[in-house]
C-alpha cells in the first residue's frame, strides 16, 4: 500500500461574501468572492488518506464515524484529483486502480456554522493531491466538494475569481497576499447560541437566485467594485477601508436573503447587537477599528487588529455575559482589557443575556492546508481508523 | 367665530412601500407607492378645528394635551391649506388672518406604530380644507405634515405619485379604486411587543439614500414594474398577484434597512416567525391567501379576503397565545376556527411565547376623511378643548 499521507487544512472566511451558483453541479458561483484564511493551529480540518491494493472498496471515516462514499460531491472530488493525476502522468496506472481509504476530522464542533465543510474538502482534496503528487493548482477541485473550500487551499488573503467559463476550470482561488503581508490582523469568532432551524446555504442560495431581483444588481454592479477595492486594501494594509467594504458586503449579502422569495433570515437579535456595539465602538474611536461579517448563520466573525483585541474582548465580555467565563475565549492566548467607565457610558449597550454568545475564538490569518508527520495520523500503517467510534 | 368643524381619517398600510425622500424638506418620495385605507370605525385620527377673531393665538392639543404650534410640519400644512384658500378665494381675507384652535386625537395607541401620523395629518388637513372652504386635492399638503398622510387623503386603494417637480406639486396621492370596489378586502394587524429602541423612519430613510446601493436600482427598476403589476392586480380583484408583489415589496424595503449602513432592522423574531406562517398556509392552500406587509416596525399587517378571515384567526390564536383571550381580537367581529389536527401537522410551528402577539385588530378597506356632526366634536363651542388634560 501507499503511505498514509496526512493534512491539516483551515478555515476560512470571507469578507466579500459568495451568495448564488452560475452552475448547481459544478459548483460555479455567480460572482468572485475574497476571504481571509485562517490559523491551523486554532481550528481545522485533519485528513489521513492512502491506497492500497488490499482494499475491497472505497471507504470514509468523517469524526470517527463510517459514513457512505456515494456522495457525488465527494466522488466529483476524487474523479478530479485522479483524472489531473493521469494528465500528469504522476502515478502509475495501478496506483490510480487502488482503492481508497479517508478519515478525516473537525477540531472544532462541525455543528456551530464554521464554514466546517470548506475546511474539510480543501483538506480532502490537498490530501489527495499530495497521494496522487498533482502538482497543479486543485482549488477548482476544492470547488467540487464546496464551493468554498477553494479558498481554504491557500493561506493569508484569497480571491476566488467566479470565472467565465461553462465548465468551471477557470473557477479558481487565487493568493492576494500571503499570511506574513498583514501580521497584526487577528479574527475573533463570536459563537451565538441559536436553535432555529436555518435554510441552509444551497437551498438559501438557489431561492435568492430565481427570486431576488436585487441579487442581479449586486453581483453586476456592486460586488465587482467591492472586490477590486478590498484587494487593493487588502495590499495597502488600510483596515478603515478593509473594514467598511467588509461590513458592507455583509450587510448586503443578509439584505439579499430577505429580498429572496419567501425571505429567510440568519442575523438574530444577537447578531444585530452585535452589529450595533461594532458601530458605535468605531463611532467612538473615530475611525473603523473593528469589522463583522455573518455567513449563513448568526456567530459573528469580527477582523481587527492585533491591538485593538485587548480593549474589544473587554467589550465582548462585559455585553455579552457568560455562565463559564473561565473557557469563555478560546484559541490564541489574548489579555482582556476591563472596560472603562468612559467607554461603558460611551458604548451605552446594556449587557444581553447570559450565553447569548456561548464563546469566543481568537485567531489570526494562517497558511495554508500543510502536511503533518508528527504520527498524529488518523489512519494506521494498515490503513484504519486509529480511533474508530464503534457503534 | 367660525363653526367648530370635525373631520375623522383613516390609517394606510402601504403594499409598495415609501423608503427615502428626493426632498426632505418637501417630503417628496423617491418612489411612488401603493396603499389600502382602512375602515374609520376601527382605527381613526380625529380632529376639530375653529377660528376666532377672539383667540391671540394659535394652539393645538393633541390626545388631550397642549402642544407647541411651531412644528414645522404644522406650519407648513396650515400655510399651505391657507394659501390654496387665498387662491381659490374660498374665505375672505379676515377669515383666513384669525388665529385657529386644532384639537386631535387618535382612537388607538400611538405608541402602537401603526401610522397614526398619517392619520392625524391627513385629518388635520381635511379639517383646514373644509374650515377654509378649499375644493382642491390637498394631497399634497397632507404631504408636507407625513409623507404617508397623503394616502390617507383618499379612501380604497391608494397611489401616491413621487412625481418629478422640485416644488412637489405633482407629488400627490389619487385613488386607484374607491372601497366598494374589492369588499372582501380584510386586514388583520398583529401587534407585536417589541421594546427595542428603533431607528426612526425619517433617519432611517436618510441613511438608506446615502448608503444603500440596492437602494436606487430597487426605485428605478423594481418599484416602478411592481406599481403597474399592482394597481392591475387591484382593479382586477387578483388576490394572488396582490399578495405576491405586497409580500415582495415589505421584504425588499426591510432587505434595504439592512443594506443601510449602518445596518438597522425593523423585524423581530416574531415578525418572521409570522412571514413564516404565512408562506407555510399559503403553500397549503395551494396559493396565496394571506399577504404579509411590515412597516417601519415589528407589527405585521395581513391582508386576504373575508372568507379567509375565520381560518387564520384560529391559527394566529394557536401560534400566538394570549394571556387576555377575551381581548386579543379587537375591531370588527369575527369568527375564529379552531385549527384542525390536519392543518396543524401541515403547519408543523410551534407556539411562539405568550404575548409575543399582544393583540390582534380586525379591519377592512375603508373611505377616506370625513366631517362627523353626531356632536363629538374635540372643542366646545367657544373653540376650546372639550376633555383637557389638567397638568
Amino acid at each position: 500500500m501507499s503511505g498514509v499521507i496526512t493534512v491539516v487544512a483551515p478555515v476560512n472566511i470571507a469578507v466579500i461574501k459568495y451568495w448564488g451558483k452560475r452552475d448547481e453541479e459544478l459548483i460555479i458561483p455567480l460572482n468572485d468572492s475574497v476571504s481571509a484564511t485562517l490559523d491551523t493551529n486554532v481550528m481545522c480540518a485533519k485528513t489521513s488518506v492512502c491506497v492500497s491494493p488490499d482494499f475491497v472498496k472505497d471507504e470514509i471515516w468523517l469524526n470517527g464515524r463510517k459514513e457512505s462514499f456515494t456522495s457525488p460531491r465527494l466522488q466529483n472530488c476524487l474523479r478530479g484529483i485522479k483524472s489531473r493525476a493521469a494528465a500528469e502522468r504522476s502515478v502509475d496506472d495501478a496506483f490510480l486502480s487502488w482503492k481508497i481509504h479517508v478519515c478525516s476530522e473537525n477540531n472544532f464542533p462541525t455543528a456551530a456554522g464554521l464554514a466546517s465543510s470548506a475546511a474539510g474538502y480543501a483538506c480532502l482534496v490537498s490530501a489527495l493531491a499530495k497521494l496522487y503528487k498533482v502538482k497543479s493548482d486543485v482549488s477548482s477541485i476544492a470547488r467540487l466538494g464546496s464551493g468554498s473550500a477553494c479558498r481554504s487551499v491557500y493561506g493569508g488573503f484569497v480571491h476566488w475569481h467566479a470565472g467565465v467559463k461553462p465548465d468551471g476550470t477557470d473557477s479558481i482561488a487565487t493568493q492576494i497576499v500571503d499570511s506574513s503581508h498583514w501580521p497584526q490582523m487577528r479574527a475573533l469568532i463570536l459563537v451565538v447560541g441559536d436553535h432555529r432551524k436555518k435554510v441552509s446555504s444551497t437551498k438559501g442560495m438557489k431561492i435568492s437566485k430565481e427570486t431576488s431581483e436585487l441579487l442581479q444588481y449586486r453581483i453586476t454592479k456592486c460586488v465587482p467594485f467591492r472586490t477590486e477595492a478590498i484587494c487593493q486594501a487588502i495590499r495597502d494594509k488600510d483596515f478603515a477601508k478593509f473594514a467598511e467594504i467588509t461590513m458592507k458586503d455583509s450587510n448586503q449579502f443578509h439584505a439579499i436573503c430577505l429580498d429572496s422569495y419567501p425571505p429567510f433570515a440568519y442575523l438574530t437579535a444577537t447578531s444585530m447587537k452585535i452589529i450595533d456595539f461594532v458601530h458605535k465602538y468605531n463611532d467612538i474611536c473615530g475611525e473603523p477599528r473593528v469589522a463583522y461579517t455573518f455567513d449563513a448563520g448568526s456567530n459573528a466573525c469580527l477582523y481587527l487588529l492585533e491591538d485593538e483585541v485587548p480593549k474589544v474582548l473587554g467589550v465582548i465580555q462585559s455585553l455579552f455575559p457568560s455562565s463559564t467565563p473561565d473557557s469563555f475565549i478560546k484559541g490564541l492566548p489574548a489579555r482582556v482589557e476591563p472596560v472603562d467607565a468612559e467607554l461603558e457610558t460611551a458604548l451605552s449597550l446594556h449587557p444581553e443575556e447570559k450565553d447569548s454568545v456561548k464563546y469566543v475564538i481568537h485567531t489570526k490569518v494562517g497558511e495554508g492546508p500543510s502536511e503533518v508527520t508528527d504520527g498524529s495520523a488518523l489512519l494506521n500503517d494498515a490503513g484504519w481508523p486509529v480511533n474508530p467510534i464503534i457503534e
